[in-house]
């Protein structure tokens, strides 16, 4: 067995022995947060453990149709209540817990389950993977070594969970083992292609306003490898719409032809700007983020800048000339 | 074996047998009739035939990054050139060949390799498997019998083939053989994340232009169930666009939340409108286009109407409403 094989052992081992059991993904849960934690909870509610599911912010809207969705709760009936593990799953932040936090301190074991890089390790059994794709490939494996048969709904959860974290198989965190995970979770006849159009097909309307409203914002650099476009306040407010509404547009920008570097500049208030970076292929937006005390990663970082929009535009611009030249040199 | 395994095992024999082959894939290739085509051809070269390939219309230039995409021909050297062997990919109707129909006079045997319902029976050795995702599935198990290894020319082509057919694996043809399959091609060690940004983020400007256009045009029936955009034939000039880049315009209309049937009018002339339908979950838009003269699929469908634009919008829309009411009862 490989360390990593030894860690999944000992987790189960360790969920094996106990009773009551407390889960949580982290702050603004996406699928792979929210598919991890209830395809746990289902498979240890299965194995007569007693779990609650917490979650620091609400389900998405998108993630409701997931089994035992609604039962995720936003806070502790009793903050004193104890718990004989805490599992945390596709966080190891302690701070991404919001609130739940707190979960550390009320339970007599911690354990770690998540796939990012570059976190803090805590908790008394910390398995962190950045080689998974997603936090899903690791309930995966730990459900594989538990007494528990992965039926309908913790295939549903598991599927969820792995496609929206690898962006439909997309992402170069694919590899050939997520795609032999994802085909043991079909055989066991989960409706794969209603779950993706829940997921990528029930978009609310005013999602598609703003792309419009986005789309005749659209420029380019003279050189064609520069795409950026912007929403101001006022058009949120017109259209009615969210923060949320916005997530996902400087896709646009990035998918054009020739376009290395994305930008999408998004009014936060008054002479405020959030500004994100996205790359193709191998351009570090984290260094150009860093130049305006932002970051991120390779691929996709961010920063906020205060001042003028034309004389942001135009820094930030120049920064991504420079980058973008130094890079190709 | 079942049948499907004898036919695979025929083909390979009969391709064994043979020295010159012709392969041609459909008119308006796609994704799967080129990275079948090419894989086989990559494949049978390798096992030391001579192969020409051969396609009726233009490689679109999202596919020209394909190994050997640039060997495709789309002319005969010689009306008279003949061949031990035609092999028609991802294509079972004569028709679709375009003037590679000749091919199949041209050549001593001929074999289809299908997934298509509902084609033509024609040649000497005829497989055509409707339960296959994308030729290429076939394509591979065919390889896998055949003396040949899968190298990463092959397996890139192969992806494209299975990646492009099933919707980045989101439509419901995507079963757990083709994750299986698709395993496999990664463990080549192909670059599937660079081929998912060569096909999905390397768009021409122009489409998002009319995008933003046909976004401006996006209307909701009172009931929330149907939406539809159209696209002038003066926006394409304005534009410089051609009827390629409004391809795929019809996913915005139906990924709004709520949207079960989503229209797309396209203008094809003075008071000539193609009318594309596409649905979400249940409703038989072929039924629907069959009521105009059209046809297509159950999800897909389509028809060219002619009359003034308000009028046929009407009969359209209200032709919709009756048919969902129907489905919906």
């Amino acid at each position: 067995m490989n360390s990593k094989e030894i860690k999944i052992d000992q987790i189960a081992q360790a969920i094996a022995r106990v009773k009551t059991i407390a889960i949580c993904g982290h702050v603004m849960p996406d699928g792979d947060s929210l598919g991890s934690e209830l395809a746990l909870g289902i498979a240890l509610r299965k194995m007569g453990k007693e779990v609650l599911l917490f979650s620091p912010d609400p389900v998405p809207e998108a993630y409701t149709f997931l089994p035992m969705a609604s039962e995720v709760k936003h806070q502790l009936e009793d903050n004193n209540q104890k718990f004989d593990m805490f599992i945390s799953v596709d966080c190891s932040v302690p701070d991404r817990l919001g609130d739940f936090i707190k979960l550390i301190q009320l339970s007599e074991q911690v354990v770690i389950i998540d796939h990012h890089a570059g976190s803090t390790v805590f908790g008394d059994l910390y398995l962190n993977d950045p080689e998974a794709a997603a936090a899903g490939e690791i309930i995966y494996d730990i459900l594989k070594v538990l007494p528990v048969n992965i039926d309908s709904d913790i295939a549903q959860c598991l599927y969820v969970a792995i496609v929206t974290d690898t962006g439909s198989f997309r992402y170069d965190n694919t590899g050939p083992e997520t795609h032999l995970r994802v085909a043991e979770l079909l055989r066991v006849g989960i409706p794969a292609a209603r779950i993706n159009k829940q997921l990528y097909e029930e978009k609310p309307l005013v999602g598609l306003k703003i792309l419009k409203e986005a789309l005749d914002t659209l420029t380019l650099s003279g050189c064609g490898r520069i795409a950026w476009m912007c929403v101001k306040r006022e058009v949120l407010q017109k259209l009615g719409a969210h923060d949320e509404h916005v997530d996902g547009i400087i896709n646009y920008p990035r998918m054009i032809k020739g376009v290395e570097l994305a930008l999408f500049y998004r009014e936060m208030g008054q002479d405020r700007f959030k500004i994100s970076f996205r790359s193709k292929y191998n351009l570090d937006v984290n260094k150009l983020a860093a130049l305006f005390g932002g970051g991120g990663h390779s691929r996709a970082a961010g920063c906020i800048i205060e001042g003028d929009f034309e004389s942001i535009q135009k820094k930030i611009l120049e920064a991504a000339l420079q980058v973008l030249e130094d890079a190709e040199r």
